[in-house]
Formats: C-alpha cells, structure tokens, sequence
C-alpha cells in the first residue's frame, strides 16, 4: 500500500478522555473514531488489523469443521422469549419495536437464532454432528462502556454454535474448539492462557476463557508454572493451606485487643503471625416471604484470605446473598461489627469455614466484645465442628489443585470464551433430532466466543511502549513499512524505495511504502506509534553506501543492510 | 469443499409464502432461512454467494481508489438532527433509544456518520480527494418487507462516500465510481443497464441507477438501442411527438359520446385513433392556511399515453398534489368525473398540456357534461393556449431523447446507485477543509450504494429455469461440483471423483465434491435446484470407457470427456 493512497490520521498527543493505554494509542494513531460512549468507526489502519483477526479466526475455525453462515443483528424477541432469556437478560440487552410495534433485539449473542435455525433445519444423526459460526456485530448496551474497543456497546464476534448427539460427542466438539483457540491465539502472537472459568450466566457447567497476560487486565488468573492449570480466581480451587488440624496446646482466652478490629492490627498487637487469626464476613439470606427476617450467615476465613463470593454463591441456599446490616449484625452478634466471632452469639447462625480454617489449631477471632478477642480457639473443644467449604480465593505461593507445584496470579483480558451449554437452549426452543434408533433426542450444545474488535485492544495492551502501539507480524495494520527521506526530492531514494516496495509486494509481503513526504521526524514517529513492527528506512546517506536501515519495532537501534539484501532479509525474519 | 463436511439443506417443493422465484428459489435451495418478515439468516451456501460479491465490490473499490473502513449499525440520533433527516426520515428508520434514553438509529446508511469523521480528520485540501466505503449491516423498516432478500429489512450494502474541494473534482470522483460499477456488474456476468435516475429523497442532482434487467423487475426502464441512453422511466424525457401544431381542419363540436367515459371507448364509438383524444387528469394542490379552498389543476396528456406523478411533482407549486375529489370536481367542472375538459368551466382551472397535447390539432376532449365530448378542438380558437410542460411517461417506439433512435421499455431490478450529493450534508454539518489559499470551503460530496444481499436476488431473477437457479460463475456458490454416482459404493468412482477434486483445487477451482452418498436423482436435482454452473457426472458405466460427463447448467445435454481431460477442459472454460 502507497500511504498517499491510504488515510493516515496521528495525533501528537493523547486524546484527554481516554481510560487506557490501548484506546488512548489507538485514537491517537487514527486506528478509531469516537461516535458515541461505545460507538467507534474503525477507520482504514484499524479495519486492517480486524480484518487479519478475523482471516486468522475464519481459517482455524474452517479447519475445525465449523460451517459459516450469517445470523442477523436485528432478532425477533419471541425467540428470546422462548428460552426465557428476554426477561433474565438486564438493561444490556437492547430491545426495540419496529414500526409495527413488534419487539426485537440487537443481538449479544445469538443462541436463539441459530437454535431456530438448527431445529428447521436438522431432522437426523446423520446431520450431526454440527458447527455453525458467524462473524457478526454484537450489541450490548453496557452502563459505563470504557476501556476502549475492549468493552464499546457495540463491537465484533464470532460466535460457534455446536450441536452433538450425546454428552461424549459434545465433549469432543468443546475439545476440538478449545484446540482451535489455542491455535488462533498462538497464531496471534499473543501470551495468553487458556483458563478454567466460573460459567457465569450464559449456563452450562463447562468452560474455559482465553486470557492475553496484561497487568491492565480486568480478570485476576491463578495458574502453576509446572503444569498447564490455569483457572479464573472466581473459580481456581482453594486447598486446604494445612493438611491435618493438630491438637490444642492453648486454653481459650478472651483477651482485650482494644482498638484492634482488623486481622492484621490484632496480630500485631498479640505479636502472633497473621495467619493465627480469622477474618469473619456476616452474609444474610432474605427470607421468601414479605416481613420474613433474614437468616444471618458467618464465614471464616484466614486473616491473611479474602472471601470469594462466586463460591460462596454456589454453596446451598447461598445463591442469593447480601451483606448483613449493622442492625442484623447487632440483633445476632450482641455486638456492632468490628470484633464479631463464632462464639457467644445471641441467635444461633450458619458458621462456614473454609478448608484452611477448619484444620486451624490455638486461633484467635473476634469475641462479639468490642475491643476483645478469643485467642487460643479450638475446634469441637470451644466451638462446634464448622460447616467447610472452599470459599476463598487463591493467593500466590498456595498449591495448586493439581498438586503440580505453587500458583502464581496474573492479571488477563478476556479475549474468548468456550462453553459447554447442554440442553440450556435446545430443550427450551425443542430443538431434536431423531437418533439412529429413530427415537426423538434433545441436541446437545456448545458455545465458542472470540471477541473480534477487542483484541486488537487486549493486544495493544500487552504490546506497546512509550513511543505508541508494538504489533505481531500476524495482525499489524502493515507487516512492514518503507520510511524513505526525502522520497520527494531525491530522485535515488525514490528508485531504491520504488523498487524495494516492488520486491516485497512481489514476495507477498504486506509492506506499506510511506511516500508522503512527511519530515523524516514526523514520517518515523507515525510509525513508532502506528506499531508497524518491520521498518526499513532508505536515505541519502545510507544509498551512498549501499545500505538501508533495518528496524524491528522491539529493538532499540537499526540494523545496517546491504540494499540488495534488505527484501530477501525481511523475508527470512519474517519466517521465522 | 467436500460437501459432507459442508452443510446443504434442500426442500422438494416451493415454500408457500414465498411472493418472487429468487425467494422460493433460494429458500428451497437452503441458501436463506426466514426467522420473521425481513429478516434473514444466510445459509453457508447462501454466504459463500455474499462473500464472492464482496470480494469482488472490494477489488473494484480499492482499485478505483476508495479506502475501506467501518462504521457502526447504531448511531447517534444527534447527528442525524444536525442534518435533519432524524424528522425526515419516514417509520423505515428505526429509533432507539439506550438505557439512558438516549436517542440512537440503525442505520439505513451511513452520509451523517462518515461526514463525522471527516470534518474531525480531515483538515486540507491536500488530504482530498477522499473516498471511504465500508461494506455493512444496513436496516429499513420497510411496512411491508417482501421480494426475500430484495427488500428485507435487514441488508448489507456497500456504501461509499467521496469528499471534494469543489464541483470538478466531484465530478471526477462520481465518474470514477460510476466506472468501478460498470466493472462490478459485467465482472458478475450480469445483464444490466446504468440509468440516469430521479434523484429521489436522498439529494443532490446527478445519478445514475444500476438495474439488472429482468421481467420481474419493480422498476421500468426506457432505454434506447442506438446509444447508450438509459433512464428510469419516472426520469425519461418525452419529446412532442408531433414536430409543430398543424392548422385546424375541423370545426368545434359538442359530439354525444354516450357511455363512453375512457379515451378508448371514445375513440372506438367515433371510429377515430386513440391518438386523437386527450385524457384529462385532475390534481388537488391543498392551500396553506386551514379552510382555505384547494387549487385545482388539470393535466391534459394523449389519449395513448400515462401521466408522470414524478415529472408532474417537479413543477411550480405542484410539489405537493393529491388526486381532486369528486365533490372539488363538480364544483370545478359542473360535472362528475367522466366527462371532463378544459373547456367552459365552472372556475378557472390551471391546465397542463403535455407536449404532445400541446401540438395537437383537431382533438378530441370530455365537454364537461354527461355522455358529451367535444371534437375538433383547437388549441387558441376554442381554448387559451395551455401550459406547456413533459408530464408523461415514455412509451416503446418514442424517439430518444439523444436523437438516436427510438426507445424501448424493459424492466429492471436497482442493485447500485451513485449520486452526486453537493454540500447537502457537509453544509449541515460543517464539514469544511482550508483551500489552497488558506480559505475554508465546503466539502462536495458523492454517495455511492451496492445492495450486496440484494445482488443475490436479483442475480437468481435474471438467472434461472424450471429446475432452479442458475448461477454466473463469478458469484456462484461453488464455481463446480464433482457428482460421483455410487461414491460410497464404488472405489473406482470414488478414487476417480477424489482424483479430480484434488486437480481442480490444485488449480484453485472453486469445487464442490458431493460426498454425501445420496442417490443420483436427489444429488443431481440438488444442485439443478442450486444452480453451480459446471457439473461433473463421474459413473462407472462412464470409467469403464474412461470418460467423465461434463454439463453446465444452460446446456440441455452433458458432453462425455476423457477422464485424463476432465479437469483441463473445465479449466479452459472458466478461462473463456
């Protein structure tokens, strides 16, 4: 591409209402045009990027045996109707009347439609098994759209539905899709991990998220170094921190620890490690019935863990919990928060306490006496035995679940997402088939997510420096770029830059030829910002001597080539 | 593409709703399905079809200059205020409004948002020309959608937007574009015809319509055989017919004419040509102020010929017209409709002769009273002189308007449109650059439209027979299909069928290999009913003489070749 053929838009300086780095670079370089909250164009340098994301998803996802086809972004909501999704969905789900007063939606995801689709059209077994993706603009009308492309209103997908005979055939298009992924994401260039994630709202009891490694990223990941154990912290399972409880060496003691309400103030006081103490957290479960008091929950976790509300969330009758009242507080605990504990409570109350905890010895917790604690706490002799459960999250250094060594946390960007969805949809829509006894089965699905526009901001994320945005060779605007000094008015860096651009055209490189006649200042900093990560610069100079300039866009000095070598020279980089 | 990792769904009969073949046609052939009215999936085999017309509208823009970018579905209501089509814009527009009740549109097309982007990027004129298209989902909420995917509500369209530093270079732009069209159109292999247009809603003074001539057609066409001259028929210009008046013959009678109130019974009762009478139309012009009596007009045009409401709109104080009603009539005329004319009305009347009408001598035309008409008129002795103006539509066989020749009517199907658009938006808008004297100026502007899902359409209007759709290679689903009768039986059959589907995708033939093992009748009237245009029928009765049957889908007969020449010869033809 000639740039004076092209649209280059840089500005000097970052836009003021930028949130991150990606978007402030991205608005910068001219890769995006701001509409509206959330409402981008992608303007030419931006839509390049896109468009060798999705070649990349279009081909992996082919080669996997998913079929393409088209849904539309405008959807009947009886559809929505029908699985119950157009109530449960909130205010992201943008819903609309046509002329007629009919409703629809702008789709976030289209389970409905290509369930519709599945049901008309697959009678047999023999049909299956099936995958059908599109590569479609989504909608969701988030309440505070920010970070950019990574989380605008409206934005690109691919989305895979598949659909299988049994549970084992489904499992093996979930695992040939999470192959699929691994791939694309490597073919990305990125540093990413495939993580076991809580399945959230969209159902199912299998999945994974793809996460780019930032330390901007919204999600916090635990993963083990020596084993291939990744899991979202909402979900990474937290193993008991000590094997088996010992027995008491300490009498129980209510000991004044006056002005020593947090954990941390206590131990220090005590001159006991932190790990000695426990951290109370008091939930409450409204009852069903108006007027009905709450029942009051008490979890216990260590002193140096934090609770983890999504397990807490899935343990029985906690699905729906709220943090309790200072009145509730009060009415159960005798005391105001602040020095709350299991022993000594004016109502009876659901103690939890996690795996660490229950095989704690001689503790220390809060005596529901201001300014008092018990130390020297000790299961079934002070206490009745717990309720245990995992309800805290991982930190660094524990073990991990799969006992191949310690975890580590980083933080990711969500970037795709597979699940294994069952009969969420299919029973509720009565999408069948007729198995190869003719009886009628309920298809089995699976749902495969990658967020089209928001890698490029993931990716901008994990790449950049201070000069601006630095891309893998796989989906940068250009692959590489010519920046020639004084292209307009020396008639031998026109030739040599001419030709060179030729060459590599020739060879199929996807190379930009910057002929603007832009000051070599103005001319090489576009490009350190655009993140064009092969730069070739031709000069004067360097034709005196034969040369050009060659630059990766990681490096911090060029290297001189002979000019007869530069194009067979970027090609051998660029195969490696 | 082995058809059994490929997704194929064909229905024996047509779909009861269906109103156009290219809708049956392409329901039945599994290339769409209908979720509601308007609203379409697209098939795999349906989108394999899009993405070649794509492709091709890609390389024609990008060849003629134009720089692709995207901009969003949903929009802004603000900015469709600045220009004030969000009040102009009929129901087909659809309104939304976000969480925050906001006011936001789908966009039917994109003039407000890529006027955004330019009057905040672009800042000189040595940024001009520009031309930026994206290829994008468009929405209309049409009353009553139909034609399938001819006018469904949701679409996708090509849209191009070029920016000027004044009316020469605009024009420059719209004939480089109106030439990428003409490229777009042969390269698909259609019948076609570029019309100038009425510029309708949208603005602006020039246009042209691209229409695919077929029977089913919404649009009529006069186009003349000698030259290139092509225009819709709301637009054709009618020249008189008759050179110069000719001098009264005849004297003024009132004739009875009992009975016959239509030109056609009129002239059959007096044994005259229907050339010779007028028929008198009546037009209602309400007035501005409530209570105010309607202006009343009355077009008078050949007795042969049909009024233009679009030619008649375009005349002074005629913007706005309804059909008089009968009690405007009588008091008008005297008279119920049947009978009327422009001579000896009850109030003046402003009448409009067409110019044929208005060289007439010796008429006939109604006397205002039941069952009379009068005959021998003339225009000056028996009438005043009328206003003169071309209000009818062109008929076949009238003279071209370019003097070179005669015309003929076809009908047609618009698939592109290029208009020339002014500073229409970028006036409202401000979106202006510094000329090269430092002065700022107004962007011309252009707008240039392809309906690519509605190309696949009118494609299959233009192309099909009894047994289905017959597709152009360019845009075919599959350029070729290998058909091996016994695949899943025969080993000869199926290395020889697997031989040549591997030649040809070696040879980058777009090849279907039907692997399905379904029998010869449904495999053979399956892809009838698709349309690939080259067929190979490969048989063991047909190996045992080493020979293949090579068939496209016009021919009536296949043609038996030597196996060892099958893939030769099918390449050869895709060459021609």
């Amino acid at each position: 591409m000639k740039i004076s053929r092209f649209f280059i838009s840089t500005q000097k300086d970052d836009p003021a209402d930028a949130d991150v780095r990606s978007q402030a670079l991205m608005l910068r370089a001219g890769m995006i045009k701001k509409h509206a909250a959330g409402l981008y164009s992608y303007l030419p340098l931006g839509l390049r990027s896109i468009r060798k994301v999705e070649a990349i998803v279009r081909e992996e996802m082919n080669r996997a045996g998913a079929i393409e086809l088209l849904m539309p972004v405008v959807q009947p909501a009886e559809l929505w109707q029908e699985t119950g999704r157009l109530d449960q969905f909130g205010p992201e789900l943008l819903r609309i009347k046509d002329r007629h007063d009919r409703d629809f939606v702008i789709q976030p995801t289209s389970e409905e439609v290509v369930t519709d689709l599945v049901r008309s059209e697959v009678r047999s077994w023999r049909q299956l098994p099936l995958n059908f993706y599109h590569i479609q603009t989504k909608f969701r009308d988030e309440r505070r759209p920010r970070f950019g492309v990574m989380r605008a209103r409206e934005f690109t997908m691919k989305d895979a539905y598949s659909f299988d005979r049994d549970f084992e055939a489904a499992q093996i298009s979930y695992r040939v899709m999470f192959d699929a992924y691994v791939r694309i994401f490597q073919r990305f260039g990125f540093e990413f991990r495939a993580v076991a994630a809580d399945s959230g709202a969209i159902g199912g009891s299998l999945s994974h998220e793809f996460h780019v490694i930032a330390d901007t990223g919204e999600d916090a990941i635990a993963y083990c170094e020596g084993s291939d154990f990744a899991a979202n912290i909402e979900k990474a399972e937290a193993l008991p921190l000590i094997a088996a409880r010992a027995a008491p060496t300490q009498t129980l003691q209510k000991t004044p620890t006056p002005g020593a309400a947090k954990c941390e103030d206590v131990a220090t006081l005590l001159g006991i490690p932190l790990q000695q103490t426990l951290k109370s957290v008091v939930l409450a479960v409204d009852g069903d019935k108006p007027g009905q008091a709450a029942t009051i929950v008490l979890l216990l976790v260590r002193g140096d863990h934090a609770v983890n509300e999504v397990k807490v969330s899935k343990l029985a009758g906690l699905a729906s919990t709220r943090m309790a009242t200072e009145a509730e507080i009060v009415a159960t605990f005798g005391t105001p928060p602040g020095y709350l504990g299991p022993i000594g409570t004016v109502h009876p109350v659901r103690v939890i306490a996690d795996r660490t905890v229950a095989n704690m010895s001689d503790f220390v917790v809060g005596a529901n006496a201001v300014d008092f604690h018990y130390t020297g706490v000790n299961w079934g002799r002070d206490l009745p035995e717990p309720e245990v459960a995992d309800i805290r999250n991982v930190q660094a250094g524990d073990p991990s679940p799969d006992g191949k060594g310690v975890l580590s946390i980083c933080r990711g960007i969500e970037v795709g997402h597979v699940f294994y969805l069952g009969t969420k949809y299919s029973a509720a829509m009565g999408a069948t088939f007729l198995d190869d006894k003719g009886k009628s089965q309920t298809l089995e699905m699976g749902c495969y997510g990658i967020g089209i526009t928001r890698i490029l901001g993931a990716c901008i994320e994990q790449n950049h420096d201070a000069k601006g945005m630095i891309w893998p060779d796989a989906i940068a605007p250009f692959t590489a770029v010519i920046c020639p000094i004084g292209y307009d008015r020396s008639e031998a860096v026109r030739q040599a830059a001419d030709a060179l651009y030729a060459e590599l055209i020739a060879a199929g490189v996807d190379v930009a030829l910057d002929d603007r006649g832009e000051r070599p200042g103005v001319m090489l900093g576009d490009w350190e910002l655009i993140g064009v990560p092969h730069r070739m610069v031709i000069s004067d100079r360097g034709l005196a001597a034969g040369t050009v300039e060659y630059q990766h866009r990681r490096e911090s000095a060029p290297t001189v080539l002979p000019l007869a070598e530069a194009s067979a020279q970027l090609q051998a980089r660029l195969q490696r």
